[in-house]
């Protein structure tokens, strides 16, 4: 059983290698009756293409997405939409020389062994330019939380240890998309770009923090026990090339915590249940409190870097040294922000779309 | 749809209120010929059980586990295992006086919310007493992983702030079963159980991190883009009551790490090709590499506590104040050691069995 | 990847062997707030019960089911429903003998060749005791379905080549239940009784055909294009053991048809579209109409027939001749009315569940 | 929850309109390491093409199939197969009247209601054109069954109510696609032939009975209780649009059978146990028993016919009469016969992909 397929009420399936003809994904579950026209797709794809900046890598791709099903005259027809961007202008001799030879840090090794066999050009499946499909389900997927009223934010939170100050939603909206690293504090972000630039020089690469807040999250979203909210993005976020960890609200910090310093207490306020602290970042049990969704993931520094590294040849089964060329990020957590926002948004919809009417008409 | 499943070849479905008859499972998919046989499932549920030291709950279960069904002549047939444990001695009242007061920190609003009802006598679908049926689960899990020369190692590495030194596998073995708190390092064990007796006297809780092994895992289990064997682990740990965080290898280190430091490099070893570092943590491309699988779990301090506390009445919508009475855990990672060892084990005999062999055939 | 679930939103997963100590369920998705009882299940349990006339097995049981989780004060929760059925007063000493003999018709050889093991008593998994679980389920399902005005009715229409004449939905609703064949057709139904009786006095066994019309059925249920409404009741109908043919509306009378005879032609009625056929049988592209459903299935005769057969003894691979001995129907049809209702009840309460309010809403 | 997936281990996700852009299909879990072109997806792909008989329709389609991804060097990597078909020189002037009148036997009327919209060119999304993804991603279920010595053989039985006399294998490997009809019985063939070009030229269709077979299926495919393998069988066939009935084996002839005539003796035959009669059509207690695999299904008459008749407008609610007019096929059983082989193959696949090697360890 493979595993290419996320959600279950709205289920996404992508298909695709980084130097095959295209790359794509179909949605099955979209509701009908949902306008949607490519640029609403394309927005989203051109916050993810690199070439933007001196941060990201300098390939330039066009990824236009095309709509092949599923929408009429320009609504959504509650059948699948399959959507592709054709792979352009794709170089794959700088793989040549890595075809037996794995690199550190990346899938290479692990598909070989797996299925014995790989695509070895531009990392094949396992490249990251699958997260293309990601963000064309997801541009769809935030287009329905919209209807919603809910809004999802990404933003760097830290890169190379360099912490953006706490920053208000406000300044998140305002900021983040206008700074070449997307981190709403001004001022950390400078360091950040400098720090990448400079690891950039040396031939090398960094990582940092990403987090992606959810706001108007209805009370009611996760189905424990499994398929608890938590959960789900848990394994949403976690299913990023690049990422080695995820937390919730107060997350790993909680560990160290007491309880009254960690349970989020209850007010009236307005006439309403509330809290004034969120340390559980939005969920309960498993299920969304109301309060903003919080949640952070740890991004690892890129593995494609042009130091010389070590690895084998397996073919003759000989150590070797490696230096991998091309054009590589030094650091991918602000292409990665707008991949976990998409991951966010597939994880809320699916759950909004888990709930029945015949299941609410038996609550009310 | 609900979400009381987890796995795809290997399905756990859990049942059960905390004080209602029963807690129980149903395993659908494990394979016949498994000799087995209640004591298998025994010694792990005694191992999560409250009252065994004067770290956790007071509270005393005989929880005995009794097997109904899939099993013939000592060895498992093929068809579905369902097993129960009874619900004895229960005693409600202590939480009477919160059926209509959520407790801050805990499922009561949330489930009130999506429900529109809640079983509110101890925690009703959302208490930890559910994990018995992941334990017991995960009893079967290790059984078959066992007979795969696949160990599964779960130890207390920190609590309130306090950290085990680095522990090898051999005194993970030896040791971490014989202290109160589960934790390897006998020096930070002490210390960690006098902090939690502190806590327990001042009406508080502490939490901490918990951390799982997995040794012998074969290279090739879990199933990218979406079902990496990294991101069902996220899933399945975060799926635990009380984890806001979890990390695989380097974790949330990663993020301040270069990519020279973080990666990987291979070398061949005794004509094997082989890393000596394992940042990844065991998971490349969301695929095992065959090092050790290397995941920790924040754990919040357990919510209930006696210390007052703010709330609201939801009948008259009026700030209370409470205290919350019985016999709670002033630390609940000591027990949680078993319960994220059986969730990783899900996941990895999941995985071991999601491949065909029509697959390996291909592959071969 | 086993198969003992059934259902997506409203998810059924069935357990126990004939003579293990119980046979049980677990549903998973019942909406909370469903007034429910153990006398709701029981009276659905009866109605499959044997013994209860001479057209059927002489076996005595008891088939008491207990409900263990997921209702609260008379009403679900939303949590997981667990019900079981204790097996009381087995006998297996009349399956002793065929331990290692196939019997002919049966489930016996199948299972140990794919199993490599086999509970031989009373059929073990394969035994038509399982159904009793999915009349548990079913009843649940029904009483959703009646919430929603939709009513399952089953009848008898043909036993060994006999059959009823044309019956209207009042005749259903009076007589089926009251007679011993469950035929609404008073005549047919006794010639059907003689027939069974005299078959039971040669040592042999009769098929026949059962209809499951369901009325008030909304339309728009059913997902294409694989989920499609008649897809899913063919599964649900061929899952049942004795099953050897579906068929929906003309059924294979099709086949013999013109489209202009076929077609259910359209036409207004009190300012609604009405057809005034069903060749359809209710369902159009794989959705409902909103015309009643109507599936019909092909019942073989029940294979233990105490007249002598042939089979092998599989430890010496000799050939053998066998009798069976012990109670066993003389025609399943009655019997299986209740479990056809139950199967049709679990697709259309799941179908209804599936849809989303999100999906509702972008609908209108 | 939508449904455009079919099968869990070998899961095939169709997509696409009629007259939309593209049609097309992603198989998730096909086997790394098969050796794959689009010629032997297009040898299928024109057996169910349109214009190639007076007894189809005379519509000319290329239907040429494009792979996009998941193969490498002529080989599958295990990764998603993504595959399409363009839609060319698509006419939709002849659907324009019937964008408000549901035309009668077809699936307007029904996504209308469920969707509140529909693309109503070529029937969109009920096209028998969406058959064409499964016959594509069928080819590929072939090419593996073909490599486990498994055949897959559909024909015609009957039509218009004349009957095939029995045929052997060897008849229907040789001269079933030699015949505009797909019957090997010569003689039927013509006469059907001729009832079919009757039925055309009075603006009439008619149905028939498909039947497949598959030769060579190993014992123990299917998962009991509810994923049978004649169950899956069951739903997969009747998914297909113009079935109306499925069966296996003596079918609904099986309820006029007594059990010493249905039972399918054992005996031994050069040391294998056998049967002589396979009146189970190779599958009992919903497991595959090595015998011959046979399902027949009932197919409708095509709904789309010149001759006038009755329908409403749904935007006036007035009674009117309809002339559909294009070139659509006078009987679709020829046509069927590809369709319902592949989804014969897809079952099969499913299940050989369904076990694991860590079950079949325990197994031996």
């Amino acid at each position: 059983m493979s595993g290419n397929s996320f959600g279950t009420a709205f289920r996404v399936t992508t298909w695709g290698e980084s130097h095959g003809l295209a790359v794509g994904v179909v949605i099955d579950g979209c509701p009908a009756g949902l306008a949607l026209s490519a640029a609403d797709i394309q927005h989203e794809l051109n916050r993810r293409k690199p070439g933007v900046s001196e941060v990201t890598t300098a390939r330039k791709e066009a990824d236009e997405v095309q709509l092949l099903s599923g929408i009429f005259e320009g609504e959504t027809l509650g059948t699948p939409i399959s959507m592709l961007v054709w792979n352009k202008d794709v170089n794959s001799s700088p793989y040549e020389p890595f075809q037996h030879i794995p690199r550190p840090g990346q899938a290479d090794y692990t598909y070989q062994l797996k299925y014995g066999r790989r695509d070895h050009r531009g990392g094949g499946r396992a490249s990251g330019r699958e997260t293309l499909a990601r963000v064309a389900a997801g541009a769809i997927a935030k287009k329905i939380l919209t209807q919603h009223s809910i809004e999802i934010l990404g933003h760097v939170v830290e890169i190379a240890g360099i912490r953006s100050r706490e920053v208000s939603v406000a300044e998140i909206r305002d900021r983040a998309e206008r700074t070449a690293v997307r981190c709403a504090d001004p001022e950390a972000a400078e360091l950040m770009e400098a720090v990448i630039k400079a690891a950039k020089e040396e031939g090398e690469s960094v990582g940092g923090i990403v987090e992606v807040r959810a706001l108007g999250v209805p009370p009611g979203l996760g189905e424990p026990v499994f398929d608890k909210l938590d959960a789900e993005l848990a394994k949403a976020l976690m299913s990023i090339g690049a990422v080695k960890g995820v937390e919730l609200g107060a997350g790993f910090e909680a560990a160290r915590l007491r309880a009254s310093e960690m349970n989020d207490e209850f007010f009236v306020h307005a006439g309403k249940l509330v809290t004034r602290t969120n340390n559980a970042g939005g969920v309960l049990g498993g299920i969304s409190t109301g309060a903003p969704l919080i949640c952070r993931i740890a991004v690892k520094p890129t593995p494609s870097i042009t130091k010389p590294q070590k690895s084998v040849d397996m073919t003759t089964m000989q150590d070797v040294e490696i230096k991998i060329t091309g054009r590589h990020d030094p650091c991918i957590c602000p292409r990665i922000v707008p991949v976990a926002e998409a991951m966010v948004a597939l994880v809320l919809v699916d759950f909004l779309l888990r709930m029945s009417p015949a299941y609410s008409a038996a609550r009310s």
